[in-house]
């Protein structure tokens, strides 16, 4: 979830200069309209220390209307607050309806940080995250707009920003010798804030990941974002579509990296496409690799740690050839591949995610996925086959499910085969061409095509929402077959070699 | 949750006889009606090893159509099992659409069992919790019905229950030392059962406690329960209420004691209204009590244990006078009354529990709540000021509230003052005639009289579903103001006490 905001946007001044005046307007507008509406509004901003949490409140209350915001700060508990339950200094700085409340730091603040510091055990955390859960949804029923803004910064940022401001004699006093503990702390501040991120990302109390990285985007990102969760609250509560709608619909803005025009970005523009790898040097690799997976699923077989491999991507991304590259290295024993397609008479009858439970390895078995529960919020949202409220809650539930798979020991590892647009194009012409290739291409594929604008926001959500600590993405290079090839292997080696 | 059902109801081998032909005329074609609907329906049957739960399993399968009808057993888990994840086992064994599925032991058993040998930590047993409450609810927003028996035994009717089969030859052997070892472990059992129903029971997915120490009113309660929620999810499905709406729907059955008629019982009718105390005990005994309330306070003080007292009751029910009783033994420094009366402008603009949070007493101090967060499932709900979605999910949001006092360490205490309709009437009149009584009669006070069956009903369900162990109901016999009294101040030294 955080890695995937990791996305390099930047908007230069000039384009904020000339965004801005619009948006500060439409904000007052949308301010003043939730105001009518009589929906009180939370906004948490949460974030490492040197995010510019602050900096980015200070500017969204020149924004709006003082009248009508509430900024809450908690530092340490004060005596009155201490002396009560912990949720009592929250209850007490609630927005009433109508106004907006900013919580810099916020319920978040300290089971995060008492997890980081060890002080308080998973379970714990993970009851206090329920709890969580438990209390922003209670809220929503009854009304209220939630946005949850997390300002990202990645380690290299971080470290960045900490030099910079050191070296700068005005802003030096900004860096503390805490700054640079907390930065040590990195990788484990970042895996419990994630843990915690995904755990309360719900459908009516969004989490949005805003890259903090470049501050004019930071401040856009919110601001726009924050804008049209108004709007569409308001125009919920004009619809009278009910208390626990709005939220709903406040939280149906399409986040994943698309929020600033001028600054757009996704997750797969990341990946690398123009990698390349020589014939024979994939030729010798590959030997290695199906060497290493071989002996690793053997391995795996006696200590009975069984495997689950998941395999999405765009259509002629090169899954079948890939899984067979996989295959050919195992023992037939040991694996099965399972084939998705549409749900049989049987599988309709049931939960969408049964079908998946029925299939999962024994211990020391690996099962390879070719297509799989991610069709929920691929093709079942772009197609429409699943409604809104059905593809929205399915991130939580497909997140506890991989959680359950890792908890019992299972090596989950999980592929989005990336081709660019020319390529497929290319290789679709091809099937159609050639012969034996001819069967692979519909109909289908063509229209899929057409619709790629809704896919890539499709696929960049799911990344964001999926993208775990028990069961991360890999997203592969599949222009070029040989380099998928190896990245594929590459990864499951690694993957199931640190498990054993 | 638990004792709430202990009601002793008991139904006549006639009265059984006399209701089964209709009951099981009627299941059969609610079953084919669900099944039509294509509703999977998943009924849990709980409860303590001896409840008889394998003896109503039996009698239901006889009762219903066999074909739409699976019976799921979990022993120890197979080999096939333990090499999943827990939850494997649980998902094969759902019913598909238009089936019902009964769960003879379920997702309940391990956990509870487990926090009751002590191999599972709190924190752990409620993060499991939590996870069952997501799965349910995942179930039910697919459109599953859910209904969740617990076949309850009090302490006393399970010890019987043992003697007498061991007494009786013919079924000596189903009497065995584990039965005996379980029972010695009742308390232990009997609070992480209700702490699991507590915490799992939601306006999809209700629990119904039956008192199964009678067989026939066991088996009539479950099989009428059964037949209502199936008839109630038929209608939604009829009316394309969409999915997440045919589980509340079903869940609407009412059902503290008064599912099977000729059987009818309410936990009010267990509170002996004819207790009397002389004046002179009386004096005596209050000023006791009024010295150990004074002390007590006084080191609660020095301790800094917070308490809330709740109290609740039928109008004319003697609440003032209780409270004073109970004040002029405080320190006034050290106490506040809150009387809760219409919410002001400022209250209305949040969450209804907003105006509670914000009078909680610091450490140390004490506050007595002349009313409550209660008026939201009592008269919110009897006049319709709360919807029904709105009251339903209000016990979970209450026993959250209250379970977080607890865990601060505040002693919370709760009253409900309970009167014969007869005396009602009696001090009604009372206070037309007396004019210094007049102004505490309005004829709000005579409209909610007409309306007392709606407010049993509601006073039932409040007691069952917010009775828990960390905030227990004192049902207090008030026909007799000083009995009353009396019992109110013991309860509160008893509790105070006990936390110092």
């Amino acid at each position: 979830m955080l890695k995937s905001a990791e996305l390099g946007l930047k908007v230069s001044k000039d384009a904020y200069d000339r965004q801005l005046p619009k948006l500060r307007l439409d904000l007052l507008q949308a301010h003043w309209e939730i105001h009518q509406s009589k929906v009180p509004v939370v906004v948490v901003i949460s974030g490492p220390e040197i995010s510019g949490k602050g900096e980015l409140i200070n500017r969204l209350a020149a924004w709006v209307d003082p009248r009508g915001l509430e900024v809450n700060a908690f530092g340490p508990a004060s005596d009155e607050e201490r002396e009560r339950p912990p949720w009592w200094r929250f209850w007490r700085a609630l927005p009433p309806r109508g106004k907006v409340g900013i919580f810099l730091g916020s319920w978040y603040t300290v089971p995060i940080l008492r997890r980081v510091d060890g002080k308080m055990g998973k379970s714990a955390f993970q009851r206090e995250l329920d709890r969580i859960a438990f209390f922003e949804r209670m809220l929503a029923e009854d009304g209220a707009l939630i946005v949850k803004f997390w300002l990202h910064l990645s380690k290299r940022e971080q470290k960045k920003f900490l030099k910079r401001h050191e070296r700068d004699p005005r802003t030096r006093w900004r860096v503390t010798p805490i700054d640079w503990k907390a930065f040590r702390l990195y990788d484990r501040f970042a895996k419990w804030s994630e843990t915690a991120l995904l755990r309360t990302d719900a459908p009516h109390a969004p989490w949005v990941v805003v890259d903090a990285a470049d501050e004019h985007h930071r401040d856009l990102a919110v601001g726009r974002y924050l804008l049209a969760a108004l709007r569409r609250g308001a125009e919920a509560v004009k619809e009278k579509s009910g208390a626990a709608k709005i939220a709903r619909r406040a939280a149906s803005v399409p986040s994943a990296g698309r929020i600033v025009p001028g600054a757009e970005g996704n997750v797969l523009d990341a990946v690398d496409l123009k990698q390349k790898v020589s014939d024979e040097a994939y030729r010798k690799r590959l030997a290695t690799l199906q060497g290493r997976v071989g002996t690793l699923t053997r391995r795996a077989y006696e200590k009975r740690v069984s495997s689950v491999l998941v395999f999405e991507g765009w259509d002629a991304g090169g899954k079948g050839g890939s899984i067979r590259r996989l295959t050919e290295a195992v023992d037939p024993r040991l694996y099965r591949v399972v084939p998705i397609a549409a749900p049989t008479e049987e599988e309709r009858a049931q939960h969408y995610l049964w079908r998946f439970w029925r299939h999962l390895p024994r211990d020391g078995r690996v099962t390879i996925f070719d297509r799989s529960w991610y069709g929920r919020v691929l093709v079942e949202r772009v197609e429409g086959f699943a409604k809104p409220e059905e593809w929205e809650r399915a991130y939580l539930e497909i997140n506890d499910f991989e959680e359950q798979l890792a908890e019992h020991g299972t090596v989950v590892v999980k592929y989005w085969l990336h081709i660019s647009p020319e390529e497929q194009l290319r290789r679709f012409r091809e099937r159609q061409r050639v012969g034996f290739k001819k069967h692979k291409i519909t109909d289908e594929d063509w229209r899929n095509r057409n619709k790629s604008e809704a896919y890539f926001a499709a696929v960049s959500d799911m990344v964001a929402r999926t993208d775990t600590p028990s069961a991360r993405w890999t997203l592969v290079a599949a222009n070029d077959k040989k380099v998928a090839r190896l990245q594929i292997l590459e990864t499951f080696v690694r993957n199931l070699s640190a498990a054993l």
